[in-house]
């Protein structure tokens, strides 16, 4: 047992996200999230360093699952069939259909805000630079593991959109195999 | 004539680039950049919000140039392509061989900030949405626009890390037509 009340991590996010959507991001405090979960500032200082970290917590698990399910794939794999094995491993991990929700508002307080756009672009960077390093330890050349990292990305970038778009009831699972099929098509025109 | 000196812009950003990279970004001011320019803090916000803008201030040409290179392309030219005509046009216009140290140095400081590599990934995420636009706007459905998008920008980021590097001396646009070949295999792969 901690000091601190089992679930106060996820009660603080759906607090915050809460409060970002009903009063914008910038409008909310820490002592806002903190009063709204039923927690004190410095339980939320426990598990966030700051309010925009709530919204990228899950930046470095999706990193690490992504890198490590690449490492295990078959060597002879060619790096964007690897890529596309990694991401959806990843997707039905991190992002299976109850967690839709959450994404949806997720993306549209970040769509709202400049600042965030900045850390949820860097966060794509930060991944595509682990993707290209990982290709590398499986024997690509860097300049064609920066390449194919890029591409898979950009998959999992527009999969991901086509998934929280509204009305959108398919897995993002199915997103990401047709997005990265139409990708070798438009890439082979 | 202006009421203040010609070429105050680029003094600015020359002695703001060299002090970045002999204290570091975070230990330069404005006062300290106005004063190695010789002109006044005031001269310096006419030109700049803040001393971040300093090395983002070609940001807005470059996706100017892009987009109307993009959009004057023959329309039955696949959109990669088309990409590719665009880039290496913007890459002619912006970043010829003399300004290869001044790119240098930037990227030199950016990769040592966080903030300015949060700024930079934006600036990317920016573009690239900007050319899905233009391709949306060339009659390519929004999927393959993205992707396209994805991929062009990815052969850039690529294509400008190998211009930087340390001891190249090829030009841009055969760089950039290198990684665009590359990827059309490893996309084929």
């Amino acid at each position: 047992m901690g000091r601190w009340p089992t679930g106060s991590r996820e009660r603080l996010q759906g607090a915050a996200l809460a409060l970002f959507v009903e009063r914008g991001y910038d409008e909310t405090s820490v002592a806002d999230i903190a009063a709204r979960a039923g927690v004190t500032e410095r339980t939320f200082y426990r598990h966030f360093g700051d309010k925009r970290e709530v919204l990228f917590d899950g930046g470095h698990s999706l990193e690490n699952a992504i890198v490590e399910s690449l490492a295990s794939c078959p060597p002879d794999l060619p790096p964007l069939d690897a890529i596309g094995q990694a991401l959806d491993h990843a997707a039905a991990r991190f992002f299976d259909d109850p967690r839709l929700p959450f994404a949806r508002e997720r993306q549209s307080v970040i769509g709202a805000n400049p600042e965030l756009q900045e850390r949820e672009s860097l966060k794509m960077t930060s991944l595509t630079a682990a993707v290209s390093r990982c290709l590398q330890t499986r024997g690509s050349d860097e300049t064609t593991a920066r390449l194919a990292a890029e591409m898979g990305i950009g998959v999992f970038k527009v999969a991901f959109a086509c998934w929280v778009a509204p009305g959108n009831t398919e897995p993002l699972t199915t997103h990401l195999r047709e997005s990265l099929t139409r990708l070798r098509r438009v890439a082979g025109q």
